[in-house]
């Protein structure tokens, strides 16, 4: 088989979140009857049960009204809409940033995340990261030929930190990695850094001129006024360093395909020149849907988190009912990431079996790291009701798969 | 230098078309006085002179307020969408497309040309092109660490065809080329392939086992009913074959970034795994404005083409009225691609000082093929008058710099 064949074959998405349609479940031991209840999908929000920010079909339309200077723009994204965008995050994020150099607009996170490791990433670099994290983070590293070192997060046996390994983490970097690459919140569990967790990372980083990308996408979403460490506003960061945030999660915009990445203006300009050859721009009336980003009205945000943080108690409650199963409390963003005692099943194969049985998606753990065997990802943006649901359904249906010996 | 500092330094786009407003300009020989008049921007059509597709918007609309289900869609895009999109553009391209296995909606056609490099040119791919012709297809084989192989399009001594060198193109594959990507129209020179030509591409892909990729983007705006050939319906085409169209052109809805790609399966799988990495998914609610494509009011397309006709008309009656410039009369598409005699500055300096001078933007021959530093390109969908206008004025900048050798 051919360099590339073999690249594309690793670059599996059967088992990816949102792919579950074009899943084939032929020859699974499907047990007991179906359990028909509301088909939840848990690989992503739910637009419908936390609608778009208010007022961003609005701007949208009034940007397309704008026309031609709305419809093209710089690669790097329309300057006046950076011009905001860079006001309103160096606001949040506690540090300034020149919205000419230092900020590019991208489509989706996801399009942060591809053009930050094109520029970074070169064969046989070694990459750091985090596991579990975001599974498109490993596949990334995989397709521009790095090499991955995998640094371990202990998530369930702490409270006060996100339990990541620092002493691994610097042993990785002393091995001569180039780039550490993680989420804050954690995807998929949900936890966040601590603030000595995050000191400890960049002056590690900094030591070691290791470039840190900071995926901070669930940031807005913290749940009980947990505390959060911006690394990017720290004295000790790092010369290369770069953040990345999108609307399209806590704000529910993900159909207008919006990120935003923005730090060091030598990556910033490299990250230009690739999405030039990428997909040129992001999409240029969807740009002006930034406009509403910082922007919901007085209260939209606090009821968000409030309402989230019910589904997420009552989640969590559900899976703790049951033996041998066991999750951390989400501290920031929608996930919940529940371990469950061994079945006579893959993981994988538990999640089809889940999706005919009860018409419920959730993510299998192995797309968060091969260790994550007995662990499933749920994205509880959902109706409440239809969550405590679904998830009463995948746990009965874990009940049929559980290991007698 | 590192290797990605390398291939980052080459990857220019201070040239490129859309950028020039990031331009530099200092140190430039500017001579005489600015030359007022329209502020036009040739490096792409005017959507506000030639509006979006009617009900564009309405479409848009109506996708945002279903919600959920058109947000988020299968990374090649919704399954609604491809139907009907396939049926259409069987219908107009004459071979059956099937909906579910050989169609991918991409941001924009550029997406749909990356997504194809990246799954079709491994490190040393020898991969062949036409010169002149877009110029990020050079630039894609160059990131992808292919090996670029060009072809001479002999497209000013020609009328009945396009001019491609097919013998040399036929040396090429002897060579070992695996992949052979090109416009048609051709971009920039607006040249159609005769059938001879396209029916000879195709039995040598053949014959060769080289993969093709023709670019179709401009393939519904032809002028005085040129004939054109799709590749894709001939007896001869080859097992690998991509074709790339979208509606960003002639239908004017760049600002939604749309695109499409469909032929071979097994190209059409690897596009959508490499999709999933890169951006995830084309914007979910501009998915729905596909509806509006190949379904305009009745006439729509044909005044489109005439207003064209008449704008291509006058501006190359302008640019053939000074001594020593060349331009071929487009066959489709909104390009010309007129040739110069020699100045006292390099074409890309003249386009430089063009906009300093007269606010018009022209994208330098240089980008299309290091060979035609004489040329520049213009995109002529403009309102006519401006148009007009702003290329007498370069013309009259030509003439300050023209050589007196």
């Amino acid at each position: 088989m051919d360099y590339l064949s073999e690249k594309f074959k690793r670059l599996g998405i059967d088992n990816a979140a949102g792919q579950e349609e074009r899943q084939q479940t032929a020859g699974l031991d499907l047990r007991g009857d179906p359990l028909p209840g509301p088909a939840v999908n848990f690989s992503h929000g739910d637009v419908d049960a936390h609608e778009p920010t208010p007022g961003a079909l609005d701007v949208f339309v009034e940007g397309y009204k704008k026309g031609g200077c709305v419809a093209y723009t710089v690669y790097r994204g329309s300057g006046d809409i950076r011009k905001d965008v860079a006001k309103k995050l160096a606001a949040f994020t506690g540090a300034a940033i020149d919205y000419d150099k230092e900020l590019i607009l991208t489509p989706g996170t996801q399009g942060a995340l591809f053009l930050a490791l094109g520029c970074l990433v070169g064969r046989g670099d070694k990459v750091a990261i985090v596991e579990p994290d975001y599974f498109d983070n490993r596949k990334l590293v995989e397709f521009f030929d790095g090499e991955l070192i995998s640094v371990k997060l202990d998530y369930l046996s702490q409270d006060s930190c996100a339990g990541v390994n620092l002493s691994a983490l610097e042993e990785s970097f002393k091995q001569g990695v180039k780039l550490f690459l993680f989420s804050n919140p954690n995807n998929p569990t949900g936890v966040i850094y601590s603030e000595k967790e995050i000191r400890t990372i960049a002056a590690l980083a900094k030591k070691y001129n290791v470039t840190l990308i900071v995926d901070e996408l669930y940031s807005r979403q913290i749940f009980e006024n947990h505390p959060y460490t911006h690394l990017r506003a720290l004295a000790e960061r790092p010369d290369n360093l770069l953040t990345i945030m999108g609307p399209s999660k806590t704000e529910s915009l993900s159909g207008f395909r919006l990120g935003t990445a923005f730090g060091t203006a030598a990556i910033i300009d490299r990250m230009e020149k690739l999405q030039a050859i990428v997909t040129l721009r992001a999409p240029g009336y969807c740009q002006y849907v930034f406009k509403t980003w910082f922007n919901e009205p007085k209260g939209w945000l606090a009821d968000r988190i409030i309402q989230h943080q019910q589904i997420r108690d009552d989640l969590v409650a559900v899976v703790r009912a049951h033996e041998g199963c066991k999750v951390r409390k989400t501290e920031g963003g929608s996930y919940i990431f529940p371990s469950l005692p061994p079945m006579d099943v893959s993981i994988s194969d538990f999640a089809k079996i889940v999706r005919k049985l009860t018409g419920v998606a959730i993510t299998p753990g192995t797309e968060f790291g091969p260790q994550f065997i007995h662990n499933f990802r749920v994205n509880f943006s959902q109706d409440h009701d239809d969550a405590i649901d679904a998830v009463k359904r995948v746990m009965d249906i874990m009940e049929r798969y559980r290991s007698k010996l």
